[in-house]
């Protein structure tokens, strides 16, 4: 069999404000690779199916001098992010043809794997489509799990505010915060993913864009927790209509993610309310409530009582599409970049 | 026996800024009292010995319509503030003449007190002075012992930056931390400070005034412990400087307490860097660390082994500029107000 082209999404520059398609990232097919011939030196070649889209991934699009705990992309390389693939060849025991895989998977049609170190082996009991790993059985759904788990502290009547209500993280959040018999306030940037957060049992909903969140805390408030995807103005609207005691689980700041930061001015609350901030990087958690998760969450998602959304990007050719939706919040729901079927 | 004058001080203004002497409060002498005649309705008569002067009343100069957890002074009314009292006359079968009373007083020379719900009647083995009990014994030396035990989660060899390490507060948290083997970087304002958290043991201390904080941060941590008296750019430089996992303990945020309060830019180091920070007030912790506060640190402040200074103002007339000095941070030490002897 000829070579075939091996698309790839290359990291092309480094952004100042929001990532710009064909400028921060470039699709490149001047790659081929032969699938049948192409050595594996002891590896598996792996042809990848579906790719994460994050939030998160704005932080490694920066330049390599720039220290963080998450190393940045290289420039000329392809992206990486959480994806699934297929093993189409492998000489790696622990492997094999047909095995399914999740882990951080380059942005390219087919990569060569030297071995399972970024990727495991998975089973799909439940038969839910491989985007399902990628969203609520993957980093958002672990993300939301295992960080409600070990911070929230909830307890039954209490009122918990949900920033980015309707994403694949803040979705999951509300609905175990309803399980857990709180009162939930949601808010996210459109009015279908208000009626989003709504169907899966928010009390109060509301788009940020055209609501004062402010006033909505205000009436719908003192809340107990406050899960923060946002950062910056939402963070103090939260702060100045927090509960003496309220735990803040800081997911994310995306409000500063393009603007070299989201500033806080309201901080102050975190004395004068006793209030416990918690950081956090899911890695660290999984060890812990690894087990957990899998015991509950994938059984709740296959019996539709825990419900999910995809917004799902069509090519390779669609990531500096999506990375720029995710920053920005016009993507729909959980944005997955479908690649190949099976 | 005739009336004796009463002083008082009284809450006279609003600041907007730094409380002025004079201005935000006045020192008013038209009160008489009859001590020995005037009717005690059941309660005690008590004659202030010492009051403290703690950076937390900046927040109680507000208008009574601004909410918060501390109750805000009143207009007209004499400021209140943890205080030492000896007992003079008593209806109260609780109290009796010549207990010392520890807890809230009005800042007067006399007050009669209905009962001990502002106050407790204390006993003092050791011998020390009257004032030790506003200081390294009374609130600010709880803050430092009960917060550190609860939210610091030290390890030997870890490192920890306190900031206003000279404070009353700061200087038993850099002791503690020498006692549980770490690493301590202190700062404050002025030589004369920096000479004083050595001399308690800090490894590392500086005038930052004179010194750039990031940069000794950069050069002497990463931190993995920040004890926050100050907030804003010190807060931000911590954030920066932080370890992976790092616990912030925020005691207090003063460069905001005169400007409308401190910003904040780097708090998504919160997230990358997976930190928990603790906003506490001292009276939700005391339940637990009481006992222990009293087993272990009276005897070592009576043995030396813990040090601790003061800055001694004499006369009430001297409130309004005792005030001041503890937000600017012109005070030596603990700032107290000897009003009487014994």
């Amino acid at each position: 069999m000829a070579a075939v082209t091996n698309g790839r999404v290359l990291f092309n520059s480094v952004p100042t404000e929001l990532p710009e398609p064909g400028k921060t990232t470039v699709y490149d097919t001047t790659q081929t690779i032969d699938l049948e011939n192409a050595p594996l030196n002891g590896g598996f070649l792996v042809k990848t199916l579906d790719l994460s889209i994050d939030p998160y991934m704005r932080g490694r699009m920066r330049g390599a001098d720039v220290k963080s705990y998450v190393p940045p992309f290289q420039i000329g390389q392809p992206l990486v992010s959480h994806g699934v693939g297929v093993v189409l060849r492998s000489e790696n025991s622990n492997v094999k043809a047909g095995d399914h895989v999740y882990g951080m998977l380059a942005h390219a049609n087919y990569t060569i794997q030297k071995d399972l170190s970024m990727l495991q082996v998975f089973e799909n009991p439940n038969n839910l489509s491989w985007s399902t790993f990628l969203g609520v059985l993957g980093m958002p759904g672990k993300t939301a799990f295992m960080a409600w788990k070990e911070y929230s502290s909830a307890k039954k009547g209490e009122t918990v505010f949900v920033s980015t209500g309707a994403g694949p993280v803040g979705s999951l959040v509300i609905q175990l915060a309803k399980i857990d018999g709180l009162k939930v306030i949601g808010s996210a940037g459109s009015d279908d993913k208000v009626q989003f957060m709504k169907d899966i049992g928010a009390d109060v909903a509301f788009n940020y864009k055209t609501t004062n969140i402010k006033e909505v805390l205000q009436k719908e408030g003192p809340i107990d927790i406050y899960w923060d995807n946002v950062g910056g103005e939402t963070l103090d609207a939260a702060l100045e209509n927090a509960n003496l005691g309220a735990r803040f689980i800081e997911c994310g700041m995306i409000s500063g993610y393009n603007s070299g930061g989201a500033i806080t001015k309201s901080l102050f609350h975190v004395v004068s309310k006793s209030i416990s901030m918690f950081g956090f990087i899911v890695s660290r958690l999984e060890p812990k409530w690894s087990k957990d998760f899998f015991a509950t969450i994938p059984a709740l998602v296959a019996a539709g009582e825990i419900k999910h959304r995809e917004d799902v990007y069509k090519g390779l050719d669609k990531v500096g599409d999506g990375l720029l939706a995710v920053q920005k919040g016009t993507n729909k729901a959980k944005l997955i970049i479908h690649v190949a079927d099976n």
